[in-house]
C-alpha cells in the first residue's frame, strides 16, 4: 500500500467536503441560521445537555437538530419528544459526520429562518474534528468524569472547537478531576477557547450558555446587517 | 470522489493491516504471548485500570503494556512508575492503532516470553474495532458514567470484543445508568460477549477480572500443548 496514495485519497476527502461544507454555509446564511457543531466522547452527555437546551431556546428562537449515530435513533426521539424538530442520520460504519450527509438532512428539516441548528455529530474525540459541515462554531463537550487530560490527548478536537462545555459538573466533588487543570490544558490547545460549566441533569450553568448563545446570535445578525450596507 | 475509489483504498488499508497483524500474531505465539487490546470512548478509564491490574499481574506473569494516544507519554509513565515495562505510540491525527504500530513498538519491549502483553488502544468507540493488531481477545472498557446506551449506538466495538470490562461501579449509586440494560444492549451486538464490573478506583471487581485472564492465560498453554502433541 502506498501511502502517498493514502495521503492523495484523504485530501481528496477532504476537498469534496469542504466544498459542500461551503454550499452548506451558503444555504444556512440565506437562512440566516445560526449552526453549531457539537461534538464530544461517547457518553459525555451532548444528547441530555441538548434536550435541556433546546426546551428552552425554541422560546425564543426556531430551533432544530441533526443528530449523528452509527446506530438507532435514540437520539432524535428524546429530542422530538420535546417538541423540537430533528433528523437522526445513521453513518453505519462511519466514525464522523460529513458534509454531504447534513446538505442531505438539513433539506428534510422544517425552515429554522432566524433560528438555531445544532448538529450532534458522532460520539467520537477525534475524526469529527477534520470535517467541516458548515457549522458557525465547533463546541465540545467534555465531562468531567472523563478526567483532565483528554484537551492533551486530543488536542485537535479543542483546537477546532470555540466553546468547551465542561459537562456533569454536579459530580465534581466526587471525583479526582481537576477543574482548572482541565481549562489549562484546553488552553495549550487552543488560547481563546471559551469554557463555560454544566450539569444537564440539574440545569447549573445553562444561564451562561445561553448567554454565549444569544452572543453568537448577535454576532451573526451585526454581520449580516454589515454585509446589507 | 469516486466512492469505488474510497472502498478500494480502505479495502487494501485492511489488507495491509492484516497481513501484518498476522506477522504480529505468529510472533506472539513464538514467545508464548497473550494479548489483550484495550478499547473505550476517551476517560473510560482504560489507564487506571491496568496501572491497578498489572501491578498485580506483574507478580504472575511477565507482563508489558503498548499504549497509544494521539499525544503524551503520560499513559506510559503512569504504567512504568508501577515498575512495568510500557512503550507509547503517538498517533498524531490517527484515530486508531494499527498492526505496524504495534509489531514496530513491541520490538522495543523487554522480551515477555510466557508473558500477558497488554494494548491500549486510542480512546475511541469506533475505528479501533475494524483493526485487528495480532491480539488474543479485544476488550471493550465501557463505564458506568456513559449511559446504558453505547452498545446500541457503536455495536461494532461490542461485536468485535470478547469481554466487556464495565468500569467506575463504584459510581452506580449515583447515575440513572441500568447495569442490566447495558449488558443486554451488549449481548444483541454480541451474544457471546463476557462481562465483568470493576472500580478501577477502589479495586472493586477485579478479582472476576484476574479469574477470566488466567482463564485465557490456561487456554492459550493447551492449545500450545495441543499443537506440539
Amino acid at each position: 500500500m502506498d501511502s502517498e496514495r493514502i495521503i492523495r485519497v484523504e485530501r481528496d476527502i477532504l476537498g469534496k467536503n469542504n466544498a459542500i461544507a461551503a454550499d452548506n454555509r451558503t444555504l444556512f446564511a440565506a437562512d440566516e441560521l445560526l449552526v453549531f457543531n457539537l461534538m464530544s466522547s461517547p457518553g459525555a452527555g451532548k444528547t441530555s445537555l441538548l434536550v435541556r437546551a433546546v426546551s428552552e431556546l425554541k422560546l425564543s428562537y426556531p430551533t432544530g437538530v441533526i443528530g449523528g449515530d452509527q446506530q438507532t435513533s435514540n437520539d432524535a426521539e428524546r429530542i422530538r419528544a420535546v417538541g423540537v424538530p430533528a433528523i437522526q442520520v445513521n453513518t453505519g460504519k462511519g466514525c464522523h459526520l460529513d458534509a454531504a450527509m447534513i446538505g442531505e438532512a438539513y433539506r428534510r428539516l422544517p425552515r429554522l429562518t432566524h433560528g438555531i441548528l445544532f448538529i450532534e455529530n458522532v460520539g467520537n474525540l477525534v475524526c469529527p474534528a477534520a470535517f467541516d459541515l458548515g457549522e458557525a462554531c465547533k463546541i465540545v463537550v467534555l465531562s468531567m468524569t472523563e478526567g483532565e487530560d483528554k484537551p492533551l490527548k486530543y488536542p485537535d478536537m479543542f483546537a477546532a472547537s470555540s466553546l468547551m462545555v465542561i459537562n456533569k459538573i454536579d459530580l465534581a466533588s466526587l471525583l479526582e478531576c481537576d477543574l482548572d487543570k482541565t481549562v489549562g490544558y484546553a488552553r495549550r490547545a487552543n488560547p481563546k477557547i471559551e469554557v463555560v460549566t454544566v450539569s444537564a441533569r440539574t440545569g447549573e450553568g445553562f444561564g451562561a450558555l445561553y448567554t454565549w448563545i444569544d452572543r453568537q446570535v448577535a454576532h451573526q445578525r451585526r454581520a449580516v446587517e454589515g454585509a446589507g450596507q
